[in-house]
């Protein structure tokens, strides 16, 4: 007890001396960082934060009132919190609005089941379409199914996927979700219904994007629930034929504009030099997008807010990245990309909080290997917080993945996401699903790179190939 | 593993000889009661049943064509299983269809949330009712409530269902959803909106039945997502009035009929005196009835079935009763009771299967003093079956409740509901949530009991009064 006290005492004093004093010149030292993680700790601000997103603006579509609300909602946010710029950039996006989804197996054994459009997908026509469905396990499965099996069928792929604390077993299913319709349509499906990308067994669907190509007809696209798409097997196990009748009802409604929202922590001694800390503001539209990625945002925002209250400037400017429309299509990223090309080269470090509230339980980086001893002193100040150091292949999260192709170096606080895709883009994805606990020990681990990046002066380019 | 072999023959050679040459007057041996289990350890059939119910038929709401379905499925089932006779009594029922249900929170910030309504209740007007909420944390505060507090407004009652392996968390607060329409109406609410009566934080509403007055106005009652209630708080916390708007269109349809469905296996020393096996066979229409009662429907019938292809005839007749109209007001149940009035006082025990697919852990009885070591006898050929002795105030099960009045026995095969109430009335009471090896404790159980207590000669009158 005071040891704590002494150690607290210490840190105010150097705190007050390097934020005077040395401020421009100094990398924090231990004890500076070691008090910044206990502040993160001892702070629910980033939990305070997805509250408040979730309560007072909820689910963020792209295109909707909800989603300008929340712009201008994280611009408050950051002056409040007191960043040192705070602007928007905007964001052109294709504008499309749910609507309602019905449908029901009408043979051999009819009941309704529980499905919701996915991402992009067209309406059906008025009078639903009906048809009997042909099952596959896989997207690979269709892409090798002649025509004769499909034309004139609804396509019903059905893969499962594996829980995994990495959530790999997203990456090897979710293709049924992204192609299932082109390439279905390609061999004259009249629409595809995949069984839900998730590892839950609730009567939720999972929505999420899919793509069309321009050259393949455009069929209505949706995902049933996992315990749905077990009640059609069971029906196709008796050697009957299913059908099932679908009712959609989504709409393209064009372009809108959306924005990136930026906030700045100035660096003291490279202010040009830039640590990317990013998280998307927009959600889907079923649940209140905490999970995704309301606790990216808390995470992001809180650990600038926290560093600019403890007077250690960092070396480098921290600039948070609030994005637009990663859900359908990373069209934030992108436009972000465009925007900041001719500074990409200073962008020291980029990464994004998107995977949910879990614990941070492994740090990867992609920086070039003669970097690697630098990244062990980070990976030894976040190893109290339960963090181990990983590999060197990081992809650094969605909305900054295509940074590497620029040279920036990316980096990963690797989150437990056992249960991410229980939730991920169902209405459940509700505020009671985080834990304010795991949201300290992500913001601690936040803050501790932060700064620490901030300071990394060895030089991280070229950035290793993809393997 | 010999003596296992041992033991095997012997029964198969006692089951023999009793079968051909003493069934009308022998009790049935501990080792053929063993093999009884053994038998119910080893076979699917109430998991097959469950599984047919819900692929073939799903969701059973009384006055539906899947109502009339489901009582020709339990007359071909039983047909098939080998009961002795197999009947059907006719149920006059209210027939109410849900409708649609929406609501949205209009201020302080305008969201979607999740309800359903709550079974029975009215319509809102086309355009839907908007009001500020006013909030309770019990049906007991609103009794107490001033119409002053209530009138104009729509009423939030916000009870939390306590976890409990027993389930009585949902006894302390289910009145909220039962009496909470006719208790704010005579306040002068416009409508009653409930948290939920579950134990999960998915987003889905439970509804269940609700009752009205002859002479207090009819309100619209719906129930909200746990998530969402949260929601509301977390929104009241802010000390800003709630708004929520409410669209309802459940209709009521008048009477219809639907029907007791009942299989016998006859007894072979007193074929008049009956042991009732109960479960019920409509079920709320949003999931497939799963938990609730299908895992009910498939042990009862199974263990008609069981004992009837053991060649054990049991010494009284094991009569299962697969009651209509439970979940609307145990209207069959009622029905049964007026039907076989004469032979109540012919009814040994009566017991039901209806609080989901958990571990049986636990005997109940309610019966006369003196024969509680009779039941202590039936409580040790449970026990290897991890069930023990539990107090003599059982209820025997909804559809039997009122069976005590009458002066019949009644027992509880208490099952581990623990999780009962996450799934309870929701879009997410389906098969994936019953495991298979449960059934087979469960239909262990009720294969020995039944077969024991239709042996039993100690009298059983008169039972205790209520406590």
């Amino acid at each position: 007890m005071q040891y704590h006290i002494n150690k607290t005492l210490t840190f105010f004093l150097l705190l007050t001396f390097s934020a005077t004093t040395f401020a421009t010149q100094q990398n924090p030292t231990p004890a500076q960082v070691k008090a910044l993680q206990q502040q993160a700790l001892n702070s629910d601000l980033s939990y305070q934060l997805v509250e408040s997103l979730t309560v007072e603006i909820g689910p963020r579509l792209p295109g909707t009132v909800a989603d300008i609300k929340t712009v201008e909602w994280s611009e408050k946010q950051l002056k409040r919190l007191g960043f040192d710029k705070v602007y928007r950039e905007p964001v052109t996006i294709p504008v499309w609005k749910r609507g309602d989804a019905k449908a029901s197996i009408t043979a051999p054994f009819p009941q309704n089941i529980v499905v919701t459009a996915l991402g992009g997908s067209v309406a059906t026509p008025k009078e639903g379409i009906e048809a009997e469905i042909v099952r596959f396990d896989s997207i690979e499965q269709v892409e090798q199914a002649s025509a004769a099996e499909i034309e004139g069928k609804i396509v019903f792929i059905d893969p499962i996927t594996e829980r995994h604390r990495t959530g790999k077993g997203y990456g090897k299913v979710v293709g049924a979700r992204s192609k299932g319709a082109v390439e279905s349509a390609k061999k004259g499906a009249v629409a595809v219904v995949i069984r839900s990308i998730g590892t839950d067994s609730d009567r939720f669907a999972h929505t999420g994007m899919m793509r069309y190509a321009d050259d393949v007809v455009r069929i209505p696209a949706a995902a049933m629930s996992v315990p749905d798409a077990e009640l059609v097997n069971a029906m196709l196990k008796r050697d009957l034929p299913v059908k099932i009748k679908l009712h959609m009802t989504p709409a393209h409604k064009g372009e809108g504009t959306s924005y990136n929202v930026i906030g700045e922590i100035t660096g003291s001694q490279y202010p040009d030099e830039i640590v990317l800390l990013g998280a998307h503001h927009d959600s889907w539209d079923e649940g209140t997008g905490a999970l995704d990625d309301g606790a990216g945002m808390g995470i992001v925002m809180a650990t600038g807010a926290i560093i600019k209250k403890s007077g250690i400037q960092p070396k480098r400017t921290l600039r948070v990245v609030l994005y637009a429309a990663e859900e359908i299509g990373l069209i934030g990223a992108k436009a972000y990309v465009e925007a900041h090309k001719a500074e990409l080269d200073k962008h020291k470090f980029a990464l994004e909080s998107d995977f949910g509230a879990g614990y941070i339980w492994r740090f990867d980086t992609r920086v070039n290997d003669s970097a690697l001893p630098a990244m062990q002193k980070i990976a030894d100040a976040l190893a109290p917080l339960g963090i181990e150091r990983g590999h060197n292949e990081a992809s650094g999260g969605p909305d900054v993945s295509m940074l590497p192709n620029y040279g920036v170096p990316v980096v990963s606080l690797q989150q437990d996401g056992s249960d991410y895709f229980d939730y991920h883009h169902t209405p459940n994805d509700t505020l009671d699903k985080i834990d304010p606990v795991k949201m300290k020990q992500n913001t601690a681990a936040w803050v501790t790179f932060a700064i620490l990046a901030a300071a990394v002066d060895t030089p991280l380019r070229p950035i290793p190939p993809k393997e």
